[in-house]
């Protein structure tokens, strides 16, 4: 049985194209958001109860929404509405990129996180492009191939993968290359607007950044060579370089009489 | 010029002790949530604009609130805030644990990563009491430990710190330890409820599940000896592990002819 998940809610195109992928390797529930929830990363809902619709059911097939992040969706899927542990998680597929930092901030690769904190086999799948009636077709196919190759042979334990589709046709994809995550930040500009009552108030805007933007091994390079950029991203966030800085610092002579 | 954040908001009682500590190392600018938003990990508000309130300026320290989430808060102190690049980022001091995979979920946290993903030297400290009148006296002792290692020798580019600190009197603690992020997850119960309307709904709760309950190097590990935890934490979530394995993946026979 295969969970899917994503951050654009349940009317989105790109939830019906795995949908659509994962019923040819399984039977699927689809546990997603009511609303878009892009950017709500790995948040979740503690101050509100979450309400649980069930949108569509048939052979092999459950679709429900949640008022909640894509993460809270996930934890609802894994406890209350699948009847057993998924065999795999998808998550997506996203409308606009999630490569480079932008992992970070995704509600997409939130919900594969969770899956693979979990246990789980997980990936989230984004297609660069964020028009809501954006062109799957390619990305189909190409999920179907990671979709195969995470059945067997497999991931290993605590890492899930970060797929990112350039938005062209399947043809002028050059194929998938494994990469790691570009360093990059967004440059943030905040629009500053006034209310009819004369409140301040701020639009978080901003344009990407690549700190590395000749690095032919990064996702963002590429994602430019029109390549399909395949990260596998770790749930340990743990800095082993950090750990060996960190030995030589001397901490604990704040105890010291 | 030193640069807090935090997810339990204006109000906290460990963003007043972080601020004291902090002052002794040079001006302070505080920009927190204007409510809690624990929980938010690294969500970032798109749907709606941010409002900024001047809560508090003296020499050498001014206070801001947001109505956003903790990475709202950064970006909106780095970009419209403050006058210069911070030297330095400090979030907390949070009400309750951010160790083991609560990394992920942590606004303390997510708060400090995005200072590193934007270069400036980052930490996250956590106290584990969640009382809103918890007893900070031995975390600003630990505290101030740390900002003097940060500002010198500093840290490594792309890592920050996840410090958590046992709930003990100074004197109880053993030390501080450099860890690993313990593998963990939550073990979940959605406690369902009916509304007078006869609606059903959810409350999110659950219980820690220490997957690695005897591992020596990891926090909870730490923790559970009375050590304050130090992990170092990288925002390259790349899998070097991962990509060695999926070299051995022949993803690409789906363009073949």
């Amino acid at each position: 049985m295969i969970l899917i998940a994503n951050d654009d809610g349940v009317k989105a195109k790109g939830l019906k194209s795995l949908i659509r992928v994962a019923r040819e390797f399984g039977d699927v529930i689809a546990t997603v958001p009511s609303e878009p929830m892009s950017g709500m990363s790995h948040a979740i809902t503690i101050k509100t109860p979450l309400r649980v619709k069930k949108e569509h059911e048939e052979a092999g097939l459950s679709i429900y929404s949640c008022q909640g992040t894509p993460v809270d969706c996930v934890k609802l899927a894994m406890n209350k509405l699948a009847a057993r542990k998924p065999d795999l998680l998808l998550s997506g597929i996203n409308h606009g990129s999630n490569a480079s930092s932008g992992v970070v901030y995704s509600g997409t690769m939130a919900a594969a996180m969770e899956g693979c904190i979990n246990l789980i086999p997980s990936a989230g799948i984004s297609l660069l492009d964020f028009s809501p009636d954006a062109d799957f077709s390619a990305s189909e196919k190409v999920t179907a191939r990671i979709i195969a190759n995470m059945m067997e042979p497999g991931l290993p334990e605590g890492v899930c993968l970060n797929v990112n589709i350039p938005a062209v046709p399947f043809n002028e994809l050059k194929g998938m290359r494994i990469c790691r995550q570009t360093k990059g930040c967004w440059k943030e500009e905040f629009v500053r607007r006034v209310d009819p009552h004369n409140g301040e108030y701020f639009w978080l805007t901003g344009s990407y950044l690549n700190l590395e933007e000749d690095a032919e091994d990064t996702d963002e390079y590429a994602l430019k060579m029109n390549y399909v950029s395949v990260v596998p991203v770790r749930v340990d966030l743990t800095s082993q370089k950090g750990i060996t800085f960190l030995k030589s610092w001397d901490l604990n002579t704040i105890w010291e009489k």
